[in-house]
């Protein structure tokens, strides 16, 4: 049997390639072996000779691991008597040996880990990962169309000579110019009259999601939901202890009866009204005063969601519900993900007045204001006026595509898929034949690097036939038909007859 | 007494100034005046003719007004008889007068409202604003002397012809490449194995905490905090509903027997080993070894708070609490804010292998990865090499600049303040003549534009003799002199004896 330092010897794999230093990679493995109780305390160690000609090492590069190793603790020595391992070691043997319980965690974390839909592990994020093609993706914009070389030399203003205000915490609602250009955006796009008090600057919508359910909402607390609707928002509400009251989707929009009938007393409404997420339906005024007459009786409040309004194809924007609000009871939420890119991380709150001090309370205690550079940035490029004009110019190039896309679609796969073009967004609704599974289906042509998202991920109930969410933005006129071609082969390879 | 139509000529007021087109501003108010119920449905409105007359406007500025009111049923207009306000505004005369009641909002909501120091609305909001001076302010790194050159350029390498990678939304973990840079940093500077998918960026430390909260955190749960201890941190436990433990700090840090004693069975402990927040501390290997044993034990969870022990000047760092865990029991947090710059937004996670899943659905819920152009541009100044020469750099810079304020705080207020250079970070303590209140006086110095924290705002029980948090990292040597004159006149402003 062997000696403990014989242990010591056996244990240590030097490798003579790598960047990290010898001496290092002695120091990490005597003390992962003293740590991990192989090594129990009061072992003496080899002398160092020994050590040296073992291991093929030199003494200066042994004596630099030990003494870092004495200098932690680890290792004691004794003058003619050579190194310990220091006696506070005794008995960790257990440690390593010890079967694993499983971790602790709070309940919230064990309700969304029940809840996470794909949209949070597997297919949705592999969809995100920067190599796979966008073809298909919701809520992907023109990647190709972004006005970068504007853009960079806006951004470079505020590289030259940055100081405190550039590269200091950031104030607590968010960049001051940013929000006078919100507030003059939303005057004139969405019929919106606030103060630059009322805006306080997100790192996107989720964020907003999460804050406004973090301070309206109690475990327990009922939401009304659009069914089919938003499904990180969902999430976002469901893991703080909310029961979702799902409300069906017509024509019009939200039932605002039939929440009305089965939940009036609910806490909160999320809604979708200008582009509805994700079947595009517009909702209409009645419906809107319906909803707005609701929140001011029963002082239930409303978050609006208004992620890409700003691409409508047919007829004018209609203003936003906040500019119908008049008991105070809307939060409007924007982000500039669609309009602008998803990693630049900003969007915004419109807060009715008395929610904007709790709201930054909250906001202060979970995060700082997102990235100066970027809001400085984004604020120049609303002010200098590329804003609008990039926003008109995105409009008729994502008509133009989804043009293009649903003609492909429709020759290749008519019998299949049946299309119809939206009004807004950026994503039309494929919808597939009776019975079919059409989670089966987004996975399966995942599996062949074509990405789609399925209706059945955004629905609650599950009343609504089988479709998929095709985003278009993303994909030139040029390349249309060779993807919905890749979309035909992925079908055919899991056994669709088309 | 005025007709319907007489009061909407009074409510109009049209300022020709303004940039807002007069339709728009036409159209804006006569909305308002329906939607308050001041304008009742059915209100007969005057003839075009009147209306343009009265109001000085043109026929086409009326009209274009009118078709937006009529197409959002504001309005209607029967052939031959004008324009009416459509009957569905009926009554709602209500709204604006009633009385306000206060908007309902989350006990969450509540009780952050009831903790909220003046961390997170007063004092040092402003003295986080962009054109207050730096001096004194802990927590700011020398924005002077960061290498703005050399970080604007290699920003730049990723606006060049940015794709997807570049605009799309991360991947949730954060940019490989970045998280590959931090493995081989904290291999190196603190001693910690990892691998890249233990590693999580977040948009800095402060959103580490909360995430950390709700993934292992109950209401009613207890944790240990260090007392004096981390101010936000502190709060965000305390939103969750969890009960303070707080546990005394002497010269080896933590008082880990303390805690044993009060409450054995708390289920996290925040703990700033490496350079303990406020006071600057660094905790025994003896007390680490102990709150390791305690939480291996216990089932309990350590979070390792190492935001700047880069900046250490006097002897070597030592390695993190994370590289003596055993028992996979400690989460390091650390951020680029003090090392590079707050405004950056960028921290990151180093977690047990157990813990990466569940902290990653409940990341995906609450908000997406930061920015990519900062997490590229951050991993290519780390791999580039650029990073380790900035830190080498910068403990330089302030191990000068601490020693210059020392002399001058010394020679100038040596009487009244009692200052000891810090082994590391970016403050020091200066210690107040006994029974003064320290929260008085930094509010008194914040009036004269001299921002300094007090200690006590940072103390749980308080047990300590009365301090201010004096940063160092931002003043140059050339100001000290200047800084602490002004120092010396705002303490006389405010009655002193100095």
């Amino acid at each position: 049997m062997k000696t403990p330092g014989g242990m010591l010897l056996t244990g240590i794999e030097l490798d003579r390639s790598s960047p990290v230093p010898l001496y290092r990679q002695l120091y990490l493995q005597v003390r992962k072996q003293i740590l991990s109780g192989r090594l129990p305390g009061g072992t003496r160690l080899p002398s160092t000779r020994t050590l040296c000609k073992e291991l093929g090492l030199s003494r200066i590069t042994l004596l630099n691991a030990f003494d870092q190793l004495t200098a932690e603790g680890f290792l004691a020595s004794r003058t003619g008597a050579g190194s310990y391992v220091g006696d506070e070691w005794e008995g960790r043997d257990a440690a390593a040996d010890k079967p694993r319980k499983p971790p602790r965690l709070s309940s919230m974390s064990q309700a969304v880990h029940s809840l996470r839909s794909d949209h949070f592990s597997g297919m949705s994020y592999s969809a995100w990962a920067p190599d796979c093609p966008t073809s298909f993706l919701p809520s992907h914009p023109a990647y190709d169309a972004f006005p970068m070389l504007v853009w960079k030399r806006m951004m470079n203003r505020h590289l030259r000579k940055p100081g405190k205000t550039e590269l200091g915490y950031g104030e607590l609602k968010g960049l001051l110019r940013l929000r006078e250009a919100i507030v003059e955006y939303v005057a004139d796009a969405r019929g919106i009259e606030c103060s630059v008090d009322q805006v306080v600057i997100t790192s996107g919508a989720q964020q907003a999601f999460n804050l406004l359910g973090m301070l309206l909402l109690n475990p327990g607390d009922s939401v009304w939901m659009e069914d089919p609707g938003h499904i990180a928002a969902r999430i976002a509400f469901q893991a703080l202890g909310c029961q979702l009251v799902p409300l069906r989707i017509d024509d019009q929009g939200l039932d605002v009866m039939q929440g009305l009938r089965e939940c009036p007393e609910a806490r909160l409404a999320f809604t979708t009204p200008s582009r509805q997420h994700p079947l595009g339906t517009t909702m209409s005024y009645a419906r809107r005063q319906e909803l707005i007459d609701w929140a001011g009786r029963s002082q239930g409040w409303i978050i609006e969601d208004d992620c890409d309004s700003e691409f409508r194809y047919v007829g004018r924007p209609l203003p936003a519900l906040y500019a119908m609000d008049q008991w105070d009871k809307v939060i409007y939420v924007g982000t500039f993900s669609k309009v602008l890119y998803p990693s630049l991380r900003l969007g915004y709150v419109i807060l009715p007045e008395d929610l904007v001090e709790p709201f930054c309370a909250i906001r202060a205690v979970m995060d700082r204001s997102p990235s100066t550079l970027h809001q400085a940035t984004t604020a120049d490029f609303m002010l200098d006026g590329h804003f609008l004009g990039h926003i008109r110019r995105m409009r008729n190039l994502y008509q133009a595509r989804q043009a293009c896309l649903v003609e492909a679609l429709q020759r290749h796969l008519g019998g299949f898929l049946s299309v119809t073009p939206v009004e807004a967004g950026l994503h039309l609704m494929g919808w597939l034949p009776e019975k079919m599974d059409d989670d089966d289906l987004a996975r399966g042509l995942a599996d062949h690097q074509v990405y789609t998202y399925a209706l059945r991920d955004y629905c609650i109930r599950h009343y609504l036939p089988p479709g998929l969410l095709l985003g278009f933005a993303a994909t030139p006129e040029t390349q249309a038909e060779q993807r919905v071609q890749e979309f035909v082969q992925a079908l055919r390879a899991i056994g669709m007859r088309v």
